[in-house]
């Protein structure tokens, strides 16, 4: 059958958005697989689902999928463009929605100039929960590091939260030259994060701006981690070194970070692209 | 404005390709690349335009652009999907047609199997017109390289051949275990081949019947070189070791590729295959 789709990108992680309301397929993963690679198929990181909501507290359900076929439960970046497809093509009328995803309710907003306002949820700073080895939560830890290149141990200071997904963040005084590539796998398999990490370097620029590169757990360096940038502000926060509200600027673009302390949720507001309309044979 | 493209791949190589018949529009250079971009845009390895024909004795102009907007002159997986884009898009009635390129003219049918055939020229054996350092024409010249790991000189045995673009082809027991990683960029870059060169490592599997990995110039071992397929064959008939009717099993798929002889164009066939039609604001 043929399938409508519409090709997006929040800061560069790119999806494929499929109205599952008027249309009814089902896509086995060896399709999703298909699809996603970027020469044979469409090509995309994460494939959303717009479905009909299964309870009627919410307006939609959203399911996400990588590209290996595989459901996943949490993406800022990919529910940023949910929320702008759905109110784009007049599938709701409201600009504030309640969704369904497999790990919980979230809520998005379609801001005026067109940004879309995410609730990530409230950060987890206790470090069993993150899954981090630490007596008791602080806001910086001193962590050994074994370069192998000079065969010797190495201090970094490091802050851990959850944002859902486990983060190390680091400070840098200049992000062209931080270690991503060489110290973001030595910590994303340090022995301290038994679930593995993702690790942000924060160049703070001023208490209001920063700049982040992020190494993303079993990937790499990505254009745009949006928990890595809640992170970061997070973890300056703690450190007392960011105000509640700040911009963050990653490779793909910027993301504005808001945190009113302990307790509180972080809202993540960002751009939503949309780049094409297609359809495909599936 | 608003314009409608199909998105194509010929074994892997993948392209945009617009009717510029039924459509009125200029595509800068800079949004050829913000086209290309697999996140951002579109993505693709080529833009292809079909364009009306400027002289009567041919069907259409062919135009190729890479991913970075400049023109090209040549790509045979292109143009098979060239031929099929006219043809299935009822632009023609015709299954074999002419088709002006900036490098000449160039015959294209498509075969009752769905694949096309390819009139892919003559292939230049002379070492001035590879180019390629050498007194006269032989079938397989000795190579000095230099391999830094060992710091020694080693000697392999090489064809040199130019189908439009120099190509240089060398025998392998094993494709698996070819060097095309180590070797591919010495001899890309050897100061025998005054203008680089395509490195091609065949394994004969019998006279009608090869495996083929090749590392293009500039770019790195790719899923699938037609010009590449087109000089392995003729290197394997010049040394006396294939058929004239070959088929040629690279990384992205299988080409079917014939050559009667010196004096005689090689041809080449294989799969075009559509992926999506979609629009996409320029």
């Amino acid at each position: 059958m043929l399938i409508k789709f519409t090709k997006m990108h929040g800061l560069g992680n790119d999806f494929m958005v499929v109205d599952m309301i008027s249309q009814h397929a089902h896509l086995r993963t060896e399709q999703i697989k298909k699809l996603s690679d970027r020469n044979f198929g469409i090509g995309f990181d994460q494939l959303l689902l717009v479905e009909p909501p299964g309870r009627p507290d919410v307006d939609f359900r959203y399911r996400i999928f990588n590209a290996d076929g595989s459901e996943v439960e949490q993406c800022g970046n990919g529910a940023r463009c949910f929320a702008r497809y759905v109110i784009d093509n007049k599938l709701t009328t409201k600009n504030r929605i309640r969704v369904e995803t497999c790990n919980g309710i979230i809520e998005l907003e379609v801001t005026p100039d067109g940004r879309v306002l995410v609730d990530m949820g409230a950060p987890i700073l206790i470090p069993a929960e993150i899954p981090f080895v630490a007596d008791s939560p602080l806001a910086e830890y001193e962590l050994s590091v074994a370069s192998k290149a000079t065969e010797t141990q190495e201090k970094v200071i490091i802050s851990a939260i959850s944002m859902g997904n486990p983060h190390c963040v680091l400070l840098t005084d200049d992000i062209k030259t931080a270690p991503v590539e060489t110290l973001g796998p030595l910590l994303e398999s340090h022995e301290r994060f038994p679930n593995k990490v993702n690790v942000g370097f924060m160049e703070i620029i001023h208490r209001r701006f920063v700049h982040l590169r992020v190494y993303e757990r079993g990937v790499g360096e990505t254009m745009a981690c949006g928990t890595g940038a809640c992170a970061a502000v997070v973890a300056g926060q703690l450190r007392g070194l960011l105000d509640s509200s700040v911009e963050v600027k990653l490779p793909g673009g910027n993301l504005q970070i808001e945190w009113l302390g302990e307790g509180h949720p972080v809202m993540m507001k960002g751009p939503a692209t949309k780049v094409f309309e297609g359809q495909v044979r599936v």
